[in-house]
Parts: structure tokens; C-alpha cells; sequence
């Protein structure tokens, strides 16, 4: 039996062979991913079905259900896409901006300049305002940017992952009506963890992801947007440049049509399902509870080692804290250890937080009182090992 | 203790409650996705570590070589888009084509189509040539094209999952760099089940997808591309207009320097790198083998019940047969009952074979005698039922 073109022969240098997976266990105490709940892990581990199935197709419903549920928002077009929450962030960006568009970036961390980027690759012409990582912006501040600017589109971060600020939100989507600009906002580091209202809050566009409050790995990025960004999507003069991430042809799949747009990644959506249902069981008021008590108790703990927390209480984040990296130690080396020796990860500072702080998150399924005292006990025991 | 910012209130009315997963079991006997391998299931389930991780970091090379061996090839930017095979697809548009550049798209079926489409949408200025859905190009007639429209990209599919036809790939890389064109070639459909020499062949740009021949769950999309291909990339007068595909930008993270693009899909991974070393330790060419002649007995025993193969023998794909549907039968109430009643899923037509054939697929840990039995088995009992 032949196989037939096989004009060619196997290059055998190619490959290597290697073991069966095995992988090292790690408490997940960083910016992300946080550990999967164990019955997320389960449902990923199901043979899975077709992506025109009627079951999936059901089981699609439930998700957008859920996640509209989650994300407190009656959007039509609220779905996960099929990458991780950079695509979803980009997702937000592709389908609203259009060439020539004024797009006002609000930075105070690393994801802040990330939008910026890709809004330009979007050939938006893109204007920032800035705060020191660590700060939040003030209502006036933003009204001061979309008085100067008058953009089209305000984007900005609610929980900044890079410095561990919760933006306070209240009053931003009226001034954004006011000013006649849409409002994109990243969840990433809040939805599921933190208290979030899409429609309350009047946010035309948000983007999130998999694998923080929702107990889920990393893979999918929730999207969600109102009927003002849907008009503009209608109104575009050209084809959104990204076939992948169109919502025009997605809301065809999602949507009632059911037209084939992509093969879904079915198992990981078998785990979102599963994580958004226990999310809705536990309940969302509880679960931000959650977050916060177990952040209160971690706060309190490092501060009475000694140790300063890197935002002040009325902006700090239940789900992403940055401590600052006390004088004299060895931060790169202590992290190290807390993985090689303790299995346990933290997050190191990311751009010019780097060396400054470290970044513990409690997410999800990890934001339990056993993870607080943990990492509490391992820094009380040994980081004063790892003096300079 | 109050969660912070709660200025509004949780509405109860979204989100509905709903029972644990439980997922109804298929043989996925379609165009795709196919059941996955046990043990690949088994690794998506495992806990996620960092995407930054030295063990993760460890895995991240060992997919790459890999995905060399089972496509044949030394190209060092070779790696899985964390997206499904259509992003993995639009990436090398993405990242090849710039605005006014000339795409001419071999169009054959389907998804020479959806090439097509993306194609334009970054400005490229499209040409194309066409075939029945159920034929292949032959090398004058690729030739002409170039010579016709002189274009800088040369796009076509491999295996077509719309029509189970299987392109000669013969001469066909050496024509493009005569005519000093660029070769994309889609391997969605015949990554790990047909011969595919990506180096041998002369392709600079390659993608496919993890749930046909690797027996993986969708959701990743392998890539590859080789130093002309690079090249093109590194003259870009723009950035690529696409943040999340951008392979500068992912060279970064998955070369040597590990810059931080975005957090990887770890348990998809961990799926992907367990399918791939179940492949190399069977073997390509014996997956290849096994995948022919699992087919050709799948074609003989639809033969013998009377039934007629869409596309000629030379030319047929092993991964996915393209079976006419008979006169005088109810083929959506037959697909409807083999889904039903034996838990199997096959695929109806696509576009202009929609009602015409059947798409029966054999792919990865599916191509197995005990399936063509089970299949072949219904057809014989079952299809006369379903006269209409």
C-alpha cells in the first residue's frame, strides 16, 4: 500500500522524542493564570462534540447566558472569543475602530499602552493621557482628555493587572454620552472578582478573559458590546480588517443564524460553561465578597510584616495586589525560591514597576483563606533569607 | 465589609440557573472537529502552570519541535496560534500581505474562498482562479495563473474539507520561486493524516488546526514560515496590522527571548505537545498508512453498497471522503438519525455540494478499523429507511 504523493522521505533528525506530560503542581499566586476549579479541569476533559451539534449549540446559549449574568448586561452581542483576552481586547478594537478614528487612551499601566498599539495598527489616530502606575484617574481628568481630544472612542483599563488599581468607574460612561464617544474597558483582572456593571456603568465595550476570576485556564476571551457600538459596527464604510475576530460574521454563529464562521474551540467552552455555572452558583455578590476578604486579610497580614502596599485602600484591587519589594532584598531570588521550593508562583513588577514590587493575585478558585495564609506564612518564614 | 464601588445592584433576572456538564457521547465522523485521544484529554485536565514558567517554557520548545517533525520542516518560527486553524490561517495573511500587494487564490472549494476574502481585507489587490468543487489544479494551469497576474502570494489549499480533495503538490513550490512569488498553503485537513513535506515542497507558509490529524480538541492553530517568508515580514514598510497574530511580536515569545506577548493557552498546550508525541511515537508515515488504508476500505464497502466517491481516486484525500448522496434520499433526516440514534456525527455538503455528498471524516485517533466497520455497518442497515 502506497501513501501516495509521497515523493519525499521522513526526515528522521526532526522531533525529539519525549515523555508522557508531566507537570509540576503550582499554586498559581500571580497576575495569571490563577488554578482552574476542579470541575472546569473535568468538563475540558470530555471527548468533544461537533461544533453544529444542537447540544453545543445549546450549550453556547448557556454560555452567553451566563456571561451576560456575570457581566451584569443585557447585550445581544456578548459571546467568548476564540483566543485569549488579548484577542478579545483586540476584538473590541478591530470591529469599532475605523481608519481616521480619534481614539483617546487613558494609560496608567502596561495594558493601557497595549490598546494604544493596537488602536494604532487600527490607523486610528490615537491621543493618551497619562497616570503614574499606581494611581487612578479622576472624573475630571477624563473630562479634561475628551474635552481636548474629542475622540470617538475612550479606552480604558478598570483593573490595571501591572499595578494592582482598581479604576473607580462611577460617572465615566455618562460623561462619555456627554461627550458622544463610545467606552471601551478592560475587565481582564475584575470580571467575576471585583464589583462590575456593563450596563449600569453605561460601557459600550468590555473585554475579559478566561483564566482570573473565573476559575477557567487561559484560552478564551469573554466580549461583549451595546447596541451604541453595534450601530457603529453597521455603519462602517469597510469590511472589519480582521476575519477572525468580526463580529459582523461571529453574530451570525452566535447569533440565531448558526452560520459556520470557525470551528469553536468546543472543550475549552465545555470549561467556561462549567466555570460561569459555578460562578452563578456561588453568586456574583458572593464572590466579590469573597475577593475582598481574602485581599483584606492578605493586606493586613503583609503589613504587619512590615511590608507597604504599593496603591492606597480606596483604589487597591481585590484581585491583583502589588506590594513594594522591601529595601535590601533580593526580589528575583526570593520569587524563585517560593516557586522551586514552595511550588507556589507570584508575579514580579512589570515595566517601570519592575524590581519595585511584586504582584500577588487571589482569583477565582484561588481567592480561599488556605492560599492567604500560605503565602503569608512562607513570607514570614523565609524572606529574610534573601537579603542582599 | 462592603465591596467596593457596589454603586448598583446585582439584577437577579440574568443568568439562568443550569445542572453540571454532561455531555452526550459522539463518534465524530465529520469534517471536523474528530475525537480527541484519551490521553490527550487527560493532559488538558492537568492543573495550568505560569505561561512564564521554566517548566511551561521547557514544553513551549518541545511543541515547536514537534510541530517540525510532523510537518517536516527546520523552520525556526514554527509554533501553535493560540486560536483556532482560522486564525492560524488569517495569520499568515496577516503577517505576508501588505496593502496593494497581488494575492492570487487557487480557489477549489470552500475555504479557497474564506483565504480569498481574508486576503482582501488586508488590502491586498485579489485575483483568482477557479475549479470545480471536486478537481484539482494541475501545474500548467497554476502556472498560467502566475504568469498572468504575477502576483506576490500564491495561496491554496492542500487538503479541501469542503470537497476531499487533495491538491499534487509536485512542482508546485518550485513554480512560485520561478515566478518569484510566495506559497501559502492551507494543511487544516492533512496535517498528520496525508504526506505533507513542508521544506521538500518548497512552502514558505503553512497553517492547520489541532482537531483533525492530531487528535486534539480545536483551539490551537499550528504555523509555520521560513526565511522568505521571514524576509517579507522584516520589510514590512507598516507593522502588521494585526496586534494578537503579529508573528514579530511572537517570535519574541516564542524565540529565544521569552518577551512576554500574551498568556499563552497552557492547558491546550499541554493537549497539543501530548498529540504530537503520540504521533511521533506512532510515527508520520505510519499515521499516513494508517489513514489510507483505513479510507481505502471505508471506499470499497461504500462501493460495494452501490454508492459512488465525488472525487477520482488520484486525487482523493484519505482524511476526509465526499461520498454522493444516493437519489431518492432524505440526507439531512439520515445524518439527523445516524446523530440520534448512533451518537455519530458526518458532515452534509458545504456551498455547491450542499445536498449532493456527505462529508465522512477519518482523522487522527479516529482513523481506526472498528469506526469504517461501524460506519459502513449503518449505511448498510439504516439508508433505505430513509427514502424519500
Amino acid at each position: 500500500m502506497s501513501t501516495s504523493q509521497a515523493i519525499s522521505s521522513i526526515d528522521k533528525n526532526l522531533g525529539i522524542a519525549c515523555s508522557p506530560i508531566s507537570v509540576p503542581e503550582r499554586l498559581l499566586l500571580g497576575p495569571g493564570p490563577s488554578n482552574s476549579h476542579p470541575n472546569v479541569l473535568k468538563a475540558l476533559a470530555l471527548q468533544p462534540v461537533g461544533h453544529l451539534d444542537p447540544f453545543y449549540i445549546k450549550l453556547m446559549a448557556e454560555v452567553q447566558d451566563l456571561l451576560r449574568y456575570t457581566w451584569q448586561t443585557n447585550n445581544r452581542l456578548t459571546l467568548p472569543m476564540s483566543g485569549t483576552g488579548s484577542a478579545a481586547m483586540e476584538a473590541t478594537i478591530a470591529n469599532i475602530v475605523e481608519p481616521g478614528d480619534k481614539v483617546l487612551v487613558a494609560i496608567k499601566g502596561y495594558f493601557g499602552n497595549r490598546l494604544s498599539d493596537m488602536a494604532s495598527r487600527y490607523k486610528a489616530e490615537v491621543h493618551t493621557i497619562e497616570k503614574q502606575w499606581g494611581e487612578a484617574f479622576s472624573l475630571e481628568e477624563l473630562e479634561n482628555g475628551l474635552k481636548k481630544y474629542k475622540p470617538d472612542v475612550l479606552a480604558l483599563v478598570h483593573a490595571e493587572t501591572s499595578t494592582g488599581v482598581c479604576q473607580p468607574m462611577e460617572g465615566i460612561g455618562e460623561l462619555c454620552r456627554q461627550y458622544n464617544c463610545l467606552l471601551i474597558v478592560d475587565t481582564v483582572t475584575s470580571l467575576g472578582g471585583v464589583p462590575l456593571y456593563i450596563d449600569d456603568w453605561k460601557i459600550d465595550l468590555a473585554y475579559s478573559c478566561s483564566q482570573k476570576g473565573l476559575s477557567c485556564p487561559p484560552g478564551l476571551g469573554p466580549f461583549t458590546m451595546n447596541i451604541r457600538a453595534e450601530e457603529k459596527l453597521l455603519n462602517r464604510k469597510d469590511k472589519v480588517p480582521n476575519w477572525y475576530l468580526d463580529v459582523s460574521l461571529l453574530n451570525k454563529y452566535w447569533g440565531s443564524d448558526r452560520v459556520y464562521h470557525h470551528t469553536a474551540p468546543v472543550n475549552m467552552n465545555f470549561g467556561i460553561r462549567e466555570a460561569l455555572r459555578l460562578l452563578l452558583e456561588e453568586g456574583l455578590e458572593a464572590s466579590w465578597d469573597r475577593h475582598r476578604s481574602n485581599a483584606e486579610i492578605l493586606w493586613q497580614g503583609l503589613e504587619e510584616l512590615g511590608m507597604k502596599m504599593h496603591v492606597k485602600p480606596e483604589i487597591r484591587l481585590a484581585t491583583l495586589t502589588t506590594v513594594q519589594i522591601p529595601d535590601g532584598i533580593d526580589s528575583k531570588a526570593f520569587a524563585s525560591h517560593l516557586l522551586n521550593h514552595h511550588g507556589i508562583e507570584i508575579g514580579g513588577g512589570l515595566g517601570t514597576l519592575g524590581g519595585k514590587v511584586w504582584r500577588i493575585g487571589l482569583m477565582g478558585y484561588n481567592s480561599r483563606i488556605e492560599n492567604v495564609e500560605k503565602i503569608l506564612d512562607v513570607f514570614k518564614t523565609d524572606l529574610s533569607k534573601f537579603k542582599l
